[in-house]
């Protein structure tokens, strides 16, 4: 398997990362996740955007973002891939500096950059059949929007999740579900759909901006409005999105089964308007 | 300069952590940092039974605990320190697993173990004069008790106070001051000292345990109690600790000048009485 790292393409086991890289001693850097539809990057520039909004909030100074793209076509072609559905992983920190301390090392302290790609296996079953989520107290820090590394919170939350035989944890943060600890969450309500509005609070997911046109598209009322924990059982249905989630229903939470236990039908409206407005190839 | 990784002893730019490292990736791992004097390691008992709960807190099975203290003294042989004022950085992380995904890797995957060593430099001046620090809200995680590597919060924090012609950043959450960005914090009003109670919120630091039987056995008074941001001018001193900081008067917090700026006369007796501490060696 082929990756980028800093400059260069090679081997992944080729790849050598100190350990005095600040992503690795200060999980000092942010990161993106971008995928293809047909063999095309799906909403690139809104995922740089993204990146560089991330790296601006950590004052990461990355010169070289408007690279970014030819390097993961690169990838693309090096990997020789022929599934389509490819996601690209790519990672910034602010560099290796010896001694460790936690200011930023000096200017001339060039940022590692790691991407590497894999390809994306749909889950047919969690689509046809939903998925199991648990409620988790969101213990993160409070700065949710910057896409960093510091995920460990994140990481131990999704882990509870699969050891209660779940997918996703939904972050509850002063009674309210915030979203998944790699998703967005959704719920739907009376037919409109509910999701935490954007704030510093959870990712501004590309694929939430995208469900949102969708709704607008196909005339479903959304409320950008946090659901209360206490308000849960009045709700009919459940899901969570994400670049390589896409759609995926949530049918149940704990031990509660939402509905008949299987995907909604406005959840449903809503992926096959999603698959549709990816087959249309209309965001190339 | 020689440091420890996964069972060897290599030159550092030898050593190779993979980017699908969950340390690299997920700030999925944990950290100690322990210190000599007189060439011997100071609460090396204390320091491990933190590092094994930090360990079990984020449930890395990690077995060879006993080892670490070999390893440890082992380092400091190779690399012909002469300096007896040495700090040890060990790192242990979940190891390597590939894709990324959230959750734990497989049981077989074994913990990535990086120690390295550095000589620790006294700053007299900031001993004699005192620092500045600043006052920042407290963004980090809720288990601040855990010495995770998940620690971008910090590094902005104490970014944040450099930038301020400062050192340290004084951490407020709910108007409470709870710690520095790398400290413990101490306040001290009329002829009593204050800090923070330990919680999940603030890191139970093995040098705040050192000061808390020292301020015992010279008769200060302790109120394990977080400061309220409300109240700092009423206070007459103020101190941060640590491994390699060990007592540091601090002076001016943002703008305001403690007392007269100089370091107080309470936080003087702490750290004469702490240099005794440590010269007794009584420790040993």
């Amino acid at each position: 398997m082929i990756v980028y790292f800093n400059g260069q393409f090679q081997e992944l086991n080729e790849v050598k990362i100190s350990p005095f890289d600040r992503g690795f001693l200060y999980a000092d850097g942010v990161y993106e996740v971008i995928r293809t539809y047909y063999g095309k990057l799906f909403k690139y520039a809104d995922h740089l955007e993204r990146f560089k909004a991330s790296l601006d909030a950590i004052k990461i100074n990355y010169a070289e973002t408007d690279l970014l793209e030819q390097n993961i076509y690169k990838l693309f072609e090096l990997n020789k891939y022929t599934n389509p559905n490819i996601s690209f992983y790519i990672q910034i920190t602010r560099g290796v500096s010896f001694p460790r301390k936690h200011p930023f090392p000096s200017a001339d302290v060039k940022p590692t950059v790691f991407i590497s790609a894999s390809t994306i296996e749909n889950d047919e079953h969690a689509i046809n059949k939903g998925i199991k989520a648990i409620l988790e107290e969101d213990t993160r820090w409070t700065r949710c929007n910057i896409k960093s590394v510091s995920l460990l919170p994140a990481v131990l939350a999704n882990q509870h999740a699969v050891e209660e035989g779940a997918e996703e944890a939904i972050m509850i943060r002063d009674g309210l579900l915030m979203e998944g600890s790699h998703t967005n969450f959704w719920g739907i309500k009376n037919g409109e759909v509910w999701t935490a509005p954007l704030s510093n609070l959870i990712l501004p997911g590309i694929t939430r901006t995208v469900i949102l046109e969708i709704c607008s598209y196909i005339g479903i009322r959304v409320n950008e409005q946090a659901i209360d924990k206490n308000d849960i059982n009045n709700f009919d249905e459940f899901f969570i999105s994400g670049t390589t989630t896409e759609v995926k229903p949530v049918t149940q939470i704990g031990a509660d089964v939402i509905g008949s236990g299987v995907p909604g039908e406005i959840t449903c409206r809503i992926y096959d308007a999603y698959l549709k407005y990816v087959e249309s190839r209309n965001w190339f």
